[in-house]
This record gives structure tokens, C-alpha cells and sequence, in this order.
């Protein structure tokens, strides 16, 4: 029987290989050089997992003491270098690795939590804030509007759902690498659907229409 | 006699509530979503307490484990939601709801580098950084040049006074839930007067002129 | 002898002040007013080693517990405020003391990793951390593009090698005051030469060419 580490360090390191990809697609997007694309690679794939066990006080983080986290960035810098040619799907491609990344690190990330001994609640937290933090350090750093607040899709409900799904299983006595897949299957599914077709919540104030993000066509935010 | 730490949960509560509030609307003006709100309105409402007590090393930060604070940035998101229809005077109610976070948070902020230990310097330097580093991240993450750099009027001022104020009350034994509320009164009528009246500092160099924030007008700044 | 531990306070404070004339020269370019560039000299010189210091879990951070951290800030500020008047050289002056900086953060970051016990590979990395994490959140915080992935020249190549450098020294035994001047040098000349001759790493896409950094004309890259 494979135990939960193994399981948790495989998960955890496919995760980090999608996000990496995000980071180095958005890098050959934004011309940076390979050099930058490698890092906007390990700020996107390690960033969440840092402010993770930096905040459960797990330090140094895991990302910093053990080197097999920084193949994935390296890897994923090589691959968009050599095989980014086809620039047609560009932004299909960042959602679906994006997608990936977000869909394993709600589920390493909540059970990372759990085994530290936080709360269910709390567990939920750090789990989303893993899965969303590291795109979010990537938009920012790129200075972008993070995706996360893009009002034309959804992407922090996929996350609270894998986070919330893991929380569940987990107290159920239910949690393994199979059920783990069929989470991180279904968020993945639920995430590039919204996306594909579009779902969307209500915007922050009610009877507001949409305008196109960042623009301030509305009835009337002054400013 | 109430114990001190009531007093400081509810300053620090309330604090959260009205800088979660100002999170909303800066998600309604940007045109996120419900979700986007509520989400920058946590960024925003606890990220300042998050820093500080990952500087201080009291981790997991109480935003984490006490599910108490996940109330206020679902509700500051619920009321503006249904709530926010004349949006006339947008910018005057971020303002004015950020300087009642910044009022309370410099208070509760320093309050705790204290009972931690730290020196009256440390202390007063991070009461500022608890009181502005949430609005600083919820300006870096909508991705605006931050209120905090606005040339325009005072925000670093007032939370320094804040801070000093308390450090003071607190070593000569004079700190209450009384001389408290006077603190956050002064430092929000000194915060919300100062934008009123477009009081201001020197520009960072001398002899230069206003030409509006983020205009490169000036006499010469090359690039 | 000169205790390494002095050598270190010294390099570290001297890193320390180049950054924040960094950062208040871009405060003075922002047109921040002379709070603004106190502040943004702060995030800037005490960024970096804030993140390390939180990262290897020595809290609370130095920059928060010794004052005299706070000393190159307001200098910095006021010399900028006095003397920054010929502002034709603004952008190579805010290139040679970030350089500067950076030359003496990657190895005082390398060596307060190593000192803490961490392995060479996670040593290498914090170096470079504490040398490229200020500046990135002073061009964050000021809605820049960070300098780190400017295409055109080289800004993290040099960190790396200084951080290389001092550890190789470190596991010789041949880290002194000496050596780590040397490296010092060594890395800000190749910072400066790289950014006054144009060198560079290829994109990072094969076959791209620059079109100019953060413009979006090249071959294809949609939206």
C-alpha cells in the first residue's frame, strides 16, 4: 500500500509542474527572457506552497529544502522555450495548466493543513489560499489583473469546492490517492467548463452589468 | 472591568469590518464578482494582521484559526452588494471606511508587538505596518498604484501617530478601552481631514511640483 | 581579526542603504511625496531580508528589532530630497545602487541561509531571494514592471553568481571580508556592464525576437 506521503509529494509535484507552465506561458507572453520565465515559473509553482507553510509555521518552506521542487520550473521553462511555437491557443493553454495546478494544490494544500493540525474551517482556508495564492503572485508580479478576480469566469469556487470535498473526506475516513484523483478531476472539470462556457457569479454590487472587466463603463462609479 | 483583551478583539473586529468594507467597493468599482469581493475584502481586512503576526512568529495567524474573522469580509461583501446603488460617492466612502481600519488597526497592531515583547521602536513600526500593509495589498492586488503613495494627502502620517500614541499610553499605564477610543478618533478625523482638505508633505525631492500622481510632467524625470 | 558577524552587519547595512536610494529615487520619479519615499525606500532595503528572515524562521526579522536598520531609509530619502536635482540620469543612477544592492545582498543572504543551517543548493537559492525579493516588491509596490524580468539585460544572472560564489568560499574556508568584497565587486561590475552593454538571454520562446519589453507584437502571442 502506497502511503499518504507518497501520495501528497506526487500530487503536490504535478502541481507544481502545471503552474510552472502557466508561469513560463505568461512569461513568452510578456517577453521576458528565459531566465525570467524559469522564475515567474518557480514564483507561480512554489509561491502558494510557501505562504502555506509559512503560515502554519512549517519552515524553512519544503520548497527551499528540497531541490526536487525546482524541476518542475526548470522543466516547464524548457518546454514552452522549445515546443511554444504554435501561439494560436496561448490563453488555452495558461487556463488548462493553470487548472491543473489549482485543482491538486487545493487538495495538498488542505491536507498539508489538516496534518498540521488546524481546524476544518481553517484547513479549508489554507487550501484555497494555497491553490489561488501562487496565480496570484504570478498576475501581480507580471502586473496583470489577477484571473482570480476576473468576473467573466470562475476560479476560487473550484478551489473551495476541492478544499471542502478534501476537508470531508478526510474526517470521513474516506481520503486516498483514488478519491483524491476523482477531487482533483472534478475541480478540474468545473473550473475549465466555467471557463469554456462562460459561468459566472453576480458582480459585487446587485443590478450592475458586466462591461467588460477593468473598464468603468458602469452606472456610475465616479472616481 | 473588562479585560484588555476583549477591548482589543473588538477594536481589531471592528478594524477588519471596515477595511473589508473598503475591499468591496474598490471589487465593485474594479467590476468583480461577488466572489472577487468577497475575496479582496478578506485580502484587505486581514492581510495587514496576517503580516504581523507572521512577523511576530504567532502562527498560525489568528485570521486562520479563529473562524470569527471570515464574518466580516462576507458581510462588508453582502452590504455593499445590496446596499451600494448610489455610488455618487464612491471614492468618499472608501475613504472614509479605510480610515476606520486604519484608525483601529494601528492601535490593535502595535497593541500586539507589545504584548509580544517587542521594543517600543519595533512596536510603533509594526502597528503602521499591520495598519497600512492590508490596504497596500488590496491596492497592489487590483493592481492601482497604492492610496498609501497617494502625493495628494496623508495616510503613512496618521497611522504613525496612532502607533506612537499607544506605545506611549501603554508604558505610562494609561492605556484603556477610553484613552484607546480617543486614539482611533483622533487618527481618523487626522486621516479623514487630511484628504478633505488636501493636506500634504513635500514631494520626494526639493522644489519639485504637483503635476498629478503618476504624470511624469516634471522637470525632468528622464524615462 | 574582524569577526565575520561584524563584517556581515556591515555589508548588510551598506546593502541595506543602496537599495533604499533606489527606492526613494523611484519615489522621486513616481512623484510620491517624501513619506512615500521614506516608506518605499523601507519596502525595498528591508524587503528582501524580511522575506529571508521569515523564511528561515529567525523572527521577529532584524529589520522589525534593530533600529539601526532604520537609518539608510531616512537617509536615503533626504539625500535624495537635497541633492537629486540634475535628473538626467535618473534611470543609471537607480541601476548602479540597486546594483550595489544586490551585489551585497546575495552574499549576506547566502550566508545568513548557511549560518541557519540550510543545505548549499537552498542557501544559493535565499541569497538570491533576499537579492532579487526587495526590488521585486519595490516595482510591485509602485506598479512597475520589476526590473527582475526586464528582457533586456540581466538582473538575476549576477545575483546568482554572487550567491554561487559565497558558498563555494564558505564550504572552502575561504570566506573573509576580502573574499566577499571581491564577489561583491565581481557582481556588480557584471550587473552594470550587462545593463550598459545590452547583454542578454535569449526570450522565452525559441525564435522570438524583442520587440520591445511588455509590448505584445510578436509572432503571434494572442490576447
Amino acid at each position: 500500500m502506497i502511503s499518504i506521503d507518497i501520495v501528497l509529494l506526487w500530487l503536490d509535484l504535478a502541481g507544481v509542474f502545471f503552474f510552472a507552465v502557466s508561469g513560463s506561458l505568461l512569461a513568452a507572453r510578456k517577453q521576458f527572457d528565459i531566465l525570467g520565465s524559469v522564475l515567474l515559473a518557480s514564483i507561480v509553482a512554489l509561491g502558494g506552497g510557501v505562504i502555506r507553510d509559512i503560515i502554519i509555521n512549517d519552515a524553512p518552506p519544503v520548497a527551499f529544502t528540497n531541490p526536487v521542487y525546482l524541476l518542475p520550473p526548470v522543466l516547464a521553462a524548457l518546454l514552452v522555450y522549445f515546443l511554444f511555437s504554435s501561439v494560436q491557443r496561448f490563453t488555452s493553454l495558461l487556463t488548462l495548466f493553470d487548472a491543473g495546478g489549482l485543482a491538486l494544490f487545493c487538495i495538498t494544500g488542505t491536507l498539508k493543513a489538516i496534518t498540521a493540525g488546524m481546524n476544518p474551517v481553517a484547513a479549508i482556508l489554507l487550501g484555497v489560499t494555497t491553490a489561488v495564492g501562487g496565480g496570484l503572485l504570478r498576475d501581480i508580479t507580471a502586473n496583470e489583473v489577477p484571473t482570480l478576480f476576473n468576473a467573466r469566469d470562475l476560479y476560487a469556487l473550484p478551489a473551495f469546492l476541492g478544499a471542502g470535498l478534501t476537508t470531508l473526506l478526510w474526517h470521513l475516513g474516506l481520503f486516498s490517492g483514488l478519491t483524491a484523483s476523482v477531487v482533483a478531476g472534478v475541480v478540474f472539470v468545473f473550473r475549465v467548463t466555467a471557463w469554456r462556457k462562460g459561468w459566472y457569479v453576480p458582480l459585487a454590487v446587485r443590478g450592475w452589468q458586466r462591461t467588460g472587466v477593468g473598464s468603468t463603463g458602469n452606472p456610475g462609479p465616479r472616481d
